[in-house]
């Protein structure tokens, strides 16, 4: 793309309506000067929310979208509704004239529309489902695949560390991202086939601008000391929702004993400030947007949920893979994975060879 | 066995200590008045310990281990291993002299030692690991398998259902204990196929002493409506070990917030209470003692850091399942599932008779 990067939006997928949709690519463009939008929905509701947006206005373009994907069709139905606001959306990365598409709607739906109509890139056999999670250290950590493939194979899962850690790169400006595996365990024999051949993998491709630590367990992944956490889909959706959960665990049961006494109470109006900055710390608005990699074209999930910080951040994200072009980064590492591969077969092919003409004793 | 309930007890696993093992098995005494004990280890130290703690001296014997598995012994090593502590505590409830074994030692050397000298149960393919986690419940919930099988059919998911479900009637006191699958989606046809054909298999066992609600995410596996959560090990012990780091990363988070500043500061010490309340919901040794289910006799493993209120905690889960007879009623249980897949089979073979009668069109 040589015009300015321009970014659609389904503008009717989130559970809270148009306008904070709206009102979050207003809140974004503004992170992104250049940024330009497409938005795809109803036109009369989008263009009423506009309104109080005439910044973003300036800069976008409305299409109207005649049909909508709902949360409870199946992939089967959504991928149909080639005139809903996520189809256009899709379509329009699909046809070069959106560098990206944002969606809040029905997550099946959208994986399964994106896939159809986008394909995996050169060199991806699957793509994967990406988000940044919290940590305590000073940066967020990208864990995939979360969801989008229930069983993985060794190349899958190098594929998902190379895209894993171009994610880092572009939207966590590190250079040389820290990469680890999950698993049951961190000694080398710990794990599946699956997993112990993908680490044999990685620990051999050093040429690539990231560095593979081997496995970490569940209870490390929010430390801070990995930036990039790789596992198949079905382990790392359980973990994704299990965090969620537990962190939900956390704060009800410190909610019902700050109001256990009074005293209590007291205590609790008294740290306010200190549960703000838990709060704030612990909102998933400000990890919003997980990311499809892996496909020819920028696909951005935005929860549900998401307020309008949140839907700002899922297009923050999409506008920081875009500006930093991350396709064509995933695309350069395979390569250059690919490149190493057949190097090694080269070297293996040559140690059988010569192991052969040693005469058996 | 006729004469008293006997637990044998490997003094010399835990990371604390011999005084903290047969300090907690003292304080599980004062629940379990019958109960008597076998004590493996250094019998110099086990005997000063016991100085204290003459209740338990009275209700056991001490049995001089020469050697010793360590936390960096391989499954492999540790079988080796035959006059250790753990192997000698295994061997009693191989031999009847014990109902049940205690250890604080190396999980995969306990697993490998208890499989190989106690056999799986008759119609059991794998032991599980098991364990009750915190709720916002009444009660806690019974998950497995935890790590000790890192691929699971749809057989050993029921079978882990079965014993998931008398593990929660026993220990929790439930009748008709609520069993799901962990899924990554709670729709029918979510996940792999070993899950899906797990989850039709339950659905049809509705004689069995247990509700089959269907799949469970991640993020409910602590809301309190589940009592049973089944699960393969790898996921599983990836959704522990996550549920323990992300309550760690909010209490830390919470107690950076709290010292950000003074009136923070000040807010905490008043709010004491509820800390106080929050830890002790938290702490794992309220929920210390994993249980590998399925063998031929009670294996419990404690925390390798439990304290003595942990230790006490594993001892009583002990005590308990040997109370209540668990292997007896996870075999009726298996009975009357293999009964049900009997019929089951003689019912499809009849429909499969009378479809090929059927002349083709």
């Amino acid at each position: 793309m040589s015009q300015q990067p321009r970014i659609a939006i389904d503008a009717m997928g989130g559970d809270e309506g148009v306008r904070v949709m709206i009102a979050g690519a207003a809140l974004a463009r503004h992170r992104h000067e250049g940024l330009r939008f497409s938005l795809f929905g109803d036109e009369a509701q989008i263009k009423a929310a506009l309104d109080n947006h005439p910044n973003l206005r300036a800069a976008s373009e409305v299409v109207h979208a005649p049909d909508l994907v709902t949360g409870t069709d199946k992939p089967s139905q959504a991928i149909r509704k080639k005139t809903s606001s996520m189809a256009l959306a899709i379509q329009a990365v699909k046809e070069g004239r959106a560098g990206a598409a944002v969606s809040a709607g029905n997550t099946g739906a959208l994986m399964a529309m994106a896939k159809l109509a986008l394909r995996t890139m050169p060199g991806i056999d699957r793509p994967a489902l990406s988000a940044l999670l919290p940590t305590l250290g000073d940066n967020d950590v990208v864990m995939l695949d979360l969801g989008a493939n229930t069983e993985c194979d060794a190349r899958n899962l190098v594929q998902f560390a190379v895209m894993g850690a171009a994610y880092a790169r572009t939207v966590l400006d590190l250079e040389r991202p820290r990469v680890r595996l999950l698993n049951i365990g961190t000694e080398e024999m710990k794990g599946t086939d699956e997993i112990r051949d993908a680490a044999a993998l990685l620990r051999a491709a050093t040429a690539l601008p990231m560095q593979f630590d081997g496995f970490i367990e569940g209870d490390r992944i929010s430390t801070g000391d990995t930036d990039v956490v790789v596992t198949e889909g079905f382990a790392g959706n359980i973990a994704l929702k299990t965090a969620e959960g537990t962190a939900r665990f956390v704060t009800d049961v410190l909610r019902n004993a700050f109001t256990s006494s009074l005293r209590s109470k007291i205590g609790f109006l008294i740290s306010k400030p200190a549960m703000h900055l838990l709060k704030h710390h612990l909102d998933p608005n400000n990890h919003n947007g997980a990311v499809f990699l892996g496909l020819n074209g920028v696909v951005v999930k935005s929860h549900g949920g998401a307020s309008v910080k949140g839907v700002a951040n899922a297009v923050h994200v999409a506008a920081r893979l875009l500006e930093e072009d991350i396709t064509r980064r995933i695309a350069e590492d395979l390569a250059n994975i690919g490149a190493l591969a057949e190097t090694q077969a080269k070297a293996d092919a040559a140690r059988t060879a010569q192991s052969t003409e040693q005469p058996a004793k």
